[in-house]
């Protein structure tokens, strides 16, 4: 029990993606997560395929080892028990709509008048502040207008989303890193902060390369598909069997790349010999290149580049991913406990790996709706039991 | 002052991407950041384009307002400056290939036997850990190896890299939450930690969908382009200038858009009736709407849309975000104070928006190669001064 957050309550009122995927880490990190559901349904993604067994594996995988109560907090015995929560709380994390939470008389000025020490995190589309402060977002509205898809997609084509939901979970980070700052200044303070992510910000946040082109030059970049925009080559190749990647960053690279494909004087042909001229005969250099590549299978070419000490790697789908030696040396697909005769659910490991904290991380199944309704109030009604687990 | 980190002093010797975003998010907290850079040519970012006056415009945006020393780690005198920083530093973080720091004799072992309130941070392509261990990667080795870029691209084309460098940025993401994490745990245990960050763990971290559909189904998901997998519509759509996102989420919102769009047949049409319907005819359906929406620019489509209640938005690229009322009123693109007659470059702002965090930030601008040196010794040389900027 030396976890970083092993004394740590966390209220999550959350629902969807950004802040369960928050809490899901606070919870690696060694808090106590208590899922505050609406009353019948609960969270959305409850109802989100896949299923199995007719629970949905996208829920397990956001959301287990957390604890799970019902409460209705328009209804007065349900605001009774929640402020009986709230007094022992560590962190309180919110994604409603902006203005909700203050409507409900849990805004973060009652609160911290109340429960200085609270820390209060709120994720949203576009934030507290702002013209727009207020209004929704999903994560393509997001991967939009942040700018992200608009440099992601073949040369010459339509932008395209980000497989990974981005907009959201790199929101959801930032709400954790949050959280843990505001940790380490209470306790110095003894004071709570509110946190307020906007979902658009952290699309601007992430992209450093975009915005400083952007900013220095005027122009913003496009598209190139699966090649670097300014080193050649650096991008995938085809196989036999299916994609594969070539990171020659430089002419010593890209002349041992040559000799090991058995084509020594693609090195020594004006045409590719300086980064500059590669890039401007980019994609003749790849139709060279695959002519060579596309006789054998990517897994036979990684491994004699790897070999030759070339920058290379497969391009893998989740399959072949969560079967990657190196993936599951390093515990990054875990199944869930299940439940007594309940579904196997399997879900990511913890990334962070870190002195103190045991990897894998224990963590229990994905609570039912309203699970631990009697584990909490049980809990509750022990007058000065530390806010460890129930159960 | 009554930042998080006002108190911290970070050692940075990273480079290149994962570990500078991470130390300028520190940094943003209210940390001390130090740069330690190699003699002679430091941070290879400083060389990267594009440039203003000869200076990176992309080193500038990752590295504004850190101080920079370069240090030979292999010399001796460099050494016991060095060691004099180390004594007074909260934390360290690097980005060398495993191993390295252990032959300067600087491994977390070694540190934390003479330093044990010391924080150690690393980033590598595969961390520390595992049966490759130690070598190294780039951003695009880490997206096609560990899925993402498997379900990024258009329907039956290639696979495409995400346009920002997130194999790097989630990394750094996570170093910056297992620094944080640590500083909550050294305030009970008195102890620093050592956290070990693998560019490849953290793109399985991020795919929480991809990962629940191939661990329920057994098949791994595809590429989509610009739609969801399982909602329709709810993807980008052409108007006569570019363009822009439409997010029906269910029957009602569906109806609502066929009626906003002057086609409320389309809702009664048992091609789209219900949601399972639509994503059968999800090609059909987008030639419907577009040959609708073709006749407006997607600033009108938002504006009416937006009116109707709609979830909608622009595809916006880079010089258009910057722009944008939202993302400006957040202070998400910041001009960078300029050193005397040096170049005015721009960064993001910090999207962690929180109470006690001055916003925008106070940085200064980015450091010249060993631009701090003399402060930094001077610094030194003053036995009892707190860890805040010297100059």
């Amino acid at each position: 029990m030396s976890r970083p957050l092993d004394d740590i309550l966390v209220l999550d009122l959350t629902h969807v993606l950004a802040g369960p995927f928050a809490t899901s880490q606070l919870q690696d990190f060694g808090a106590r997560v208590i899922k505050v559901e609406r009353p019948g349904t609960g969270d959305d993604t409850r109802a989100f395929p896949p299923f199995l067994q007719g629970e949905s594996a996208y829920f397990a995988a956001l959301n287990h080892g957390k604890q799970s109560i019902t409460l209705d907090l328009k209804s007065a015995p349900d605001r009774a028990i929640f402020d009986r929560l709230l007094a022992r709380a560590d962190v309180i994390l919110e994604n409603f709509r902006p203005g909700t939470m203050e409507r409900l008389n849990y805004g973060w000025d009652a609160l911290h008048a109340r429960l200085p020490r609270l820390i209060y995190g709120a994720v949203s589309g576009f934030g507290h502040t702002g013209p727009e402060a207020g209004k929704p977002a999903y994560d393509m509205v997001v991967q939009a207008r942040g700018g992200v898809m608009s440099i992601t997609g073949e040369e010459g084509g339509p932008p395209v989303r980000v497989g990974a939901s981005i907009g959201d979970i790199v929101a959801g980070m930032y709400l954790v890193q949050g959280v843990l700052a505001a940790l380490v200044a209470r306790n110095r303070t003894g004071l709570g902060s509110k946190i307020d992510i906007s979902m658009l910000d952290a699309q601007i946040a992430i992209q450093e390369h975009s915005l400083a082109i952007t900013t220095a030059t005027g122009k913003p970049p496009g598209r190139t598909g699966a090649r670097h925009p300014t080193i050649t080559p650096f991008s995938t190749f085809r196989a036999s069997d299916g994609f594969f990647v070539i990171a020659a960053g430089n002419d010593a690279l890209f002349a041992r790349l040559c000799i090991t494909l058995g084509q020594p004087q693609l090195a020594a042909d004006p045409r590719f010999a300086t980064n500059e001229a590669r890039c401007e005969n980019v994609h003749l250099l790849k139709r060279m290149i695959e002519s060579v590549t596309l006789a054998r299978t990517r897994a036979e070419w990684v491994a004699i580049l790897d070999q030759a000490g070339l920058p290379t790697g497969l391009v893998q789908n989740m399959a072949e991913a969560i079967a990657d030696p190196q993936i599951t040396a390093r515990n990054m697909v875990l199944g869930i406990p299940p439940r007594a005769g309940g579904p196997a659910f399997m879900a990511a490991g913890n990334p962070v790996k870190m002195t103190g904290l045991p990897d894998p991380a224990p963590r229990g199944p994905a609570p039912s709706l309203d699970g631990d309704r009697a584990a909490i109030l049980g809990w509750l009604d022990q007058p000065d039991s530390p806010s460890t687990d129930a159960d």
